[in-house]
């Protein structure tokens, strides 16, 4: 046995209130409990559902983050799987390999380990994390914006030592769900038509999913003419703006695809998205998936006409993939060359400079910002 | 060749005005037009859908029926498929069989004889009835409820002539629409837990196809507790009144089955029931298949946290039918006992008694009330 892990004092970037900018704090960060691992964080980015939540959640103190990737420090009761030095990413939904949901083939919903809106640890609904003593919540029981996290074992997947962590961190989250809308829930096929709207990471991921199932169009709608210029190198044919057309854009995807595309995403984390997602469909099979997650209008809402006529609404949660069995596979995957990830980080910052990485994101001027830990 | 076709007088049950009640008239029934076949309907059904219309829909004069079984009266130009004397059951919606949804294993929405609002036949867009000269619109592009009628030769099926078209009426449409949801758009599967919103014809029907599928648990959900009490002839191991509760139906339903149920259906032509049964549905895998025509509200709601936990939203027209292709086998399950049919005939009446059968249909007082013609 090794000796326990004691309390490990580093530095996080901090969220003190909605939109306020983060603080670079010095935080302790308590030994792993039984089941769970201590990580140090080598990589993490930052994604679009960081900034909304951080816009829009009521838990601060907190410590954002949930795309990581890093090297594990030390582990806790009962943790067989993983050993120091072992390399991993981070999983925003875990697996418990036991509830009904873990050990159904249909489902990547984990019942123990889901995604954990409260800030707390999943076993014992209290914080790893504390400045002076007062805790500092957690965001999906990941929290990778510091030098070093606490996560369940179930929230981890270990990689291969080969991949470079500095860009396999993306495949934690928005690459994979990207990827993974366009292979295992819309299950894209070879000559079909589809129509994403939202061009970041996420959305450029189902394209570039769709195009390695050999859809033989893929439109991109944004109304960041940004988006659309970089969307031609992920396999976006043809690029959309809203704004550049008087009439519905579903009106021009139906033109275009001669009466609506064969599968839809909404990428964009916009309900009203979602609904033109659904009338840019076809009738008789048109599948829309729905991937993104709004900060506002939780409600999505849909003519009862459109599903008649042979349409449906389907949502994808971290791409269908059971997180830590199939992870693993997208890194190989990414090392063989077989999938792009390292055209999506356009910036790298060091953790000191998170707030330029949320300005970037808001703006939309960035695809994936990876922030790197100080040496 | 035969000689060609002159106009048939005859009866018909002409609706004049929304909710007002039907009127017997002499109608002029036009010869069938190429392609079209005239029909001697021998008996057909009341459908939820034609009261919706006749309620809803600002087309007058119109004669409704849209589930009926007949005998081919005469063929117009260039029709092979049927003679004289065939036995047929009229179809809502057709098949060309050569458009790009016919010819789609993944569609039976037809684009040439796809379902007909308009209150005019596909071909011509003109109609086939009128009285002193005056049109009358059509229902559907089938209009049964007159003695003659004519219909697109692809909006009409053959089946065998040893079965009672007094009985098999109801399969061409509400016990097709049932089990077709059921078996082609769910899947339902073996051990499953089902939740069916609506207890008319339809719902039963989609009960019946869920426990031949082997469903282990079959609830009921209708405000009417007469409604209630005939479900569990048609497979409905529970029935819930949603009046009996003070919470809503669907945490009563996600408690009876430790999460939600795996399929649930809206049979009930209401989009906020629509939004129940997805919330009845567990996360993961659960599917929610919309078949009812709201007479109001046509918008369907559902916050997106549905979806994205893992439920799908699908729409089923004619159960996922190809209707020319595919009726005719539900005709001989029939026959041979596989498929219960005649329990939902609850009520015979004559053509006259039209309206008894509207009333008993808005009192919710039938399952299927067959009209049966002047002989």
């Amino acid at each position: 046995m090794s000796s326990s892990p004691s309390v490990i004092t580093c530095k996080a970037a901090v969220a003190w209130g909605a939109g306020q900018p983060l603080v670079i704090e010095e935080v302790e960060v308590s030994p792993p409990q039984p089941q769970e691992i201590r990580i140090k964080v080598v990589a993490t980015s930052l994604c679009g559902s960081d900034v909304a939540a951080w816009e829009s959640q009521p838990i601060f103190p907190r410590i954002f983050g949930h795309e990581a990737a890093g090297i594990v420090e030390s582990v806790g009761e009962g943790v067989t799987e993983f050993k120091e030095g072992d390399h991993v990413l981070t999983l925003f939904v875990g697996e418990c390999k036991r509830c009904r949901h873990c050990t159904s083939n249909k489902s990547n919903m984990c019942r123990t380990l889901g995604l954990e809106r409260s800030g707390l640890m999943h076993s014992d609904r209290k914080t790893r994390f504390s400045i002076r003593g007062n805790p500092v919540y957690h965001y999906c029981a990941v929290s990778s914006f510091s030098e070093y996290t606490v996560v369940h074992s179930g929230c981890a997947a270990k990689v291969s030592p080969k991949a470079p962590l500095e860009k396999i961190c993306i495949l934690s989250c928005g690459v994979a769900a990207g990827l993974g809308a366009a292979w295992n829930v819309a299950d894209v096929s070879k000559g079909s038509n589809v129509a994403i709207f939202g061009l970041g990471t996420v959305g450029l991921s189902v394209a570039q999913g769709a195009k390695l199932r050999g859809a033989s169009q893929v439109i991109g709608v944004d109304i960041n003419p940004e988006k659309g210029e970089k969307a031609k190198d992920f396999g976006v044919d043809m690029y959309l703006n809203p704004k550049d057309y008087d009439e519905p854009i579903h009106e021009v995807i139906k033109r275009i695809t001669d009466g609506g595309a064969d599968y839809s995403f909404e990428c964009a984390g916009d309900t009203r998205a979602t609904t033109t997602a659904l009338q840019s469909c076809c009738d008789g099979w048109g599948l829309t998936v729905t991937l993104g997650v709004p900060k506002a209008k939780p409600e999505i809402t849909a003519h009862y006409g459109l599903l008649l006529t042979g349409r449906t609404l389907r949502g994808s949660m971290y791409g269908g993939w059971k997180p830590k069995s199939d992870i693993p596979s997208l890194v190989d995957k990414y090392m063989n060359k077989e999938i792009r990830v390292d055209e999506f980080v356009t910036h790298n910052l060091q953790l000191e400079d998170i707030n330029k990485a949320f300005e970037l994101m808001r703006e939309g001027k960035c695809l994936r910002c990876v922030l790197h830990m100080p040496r």
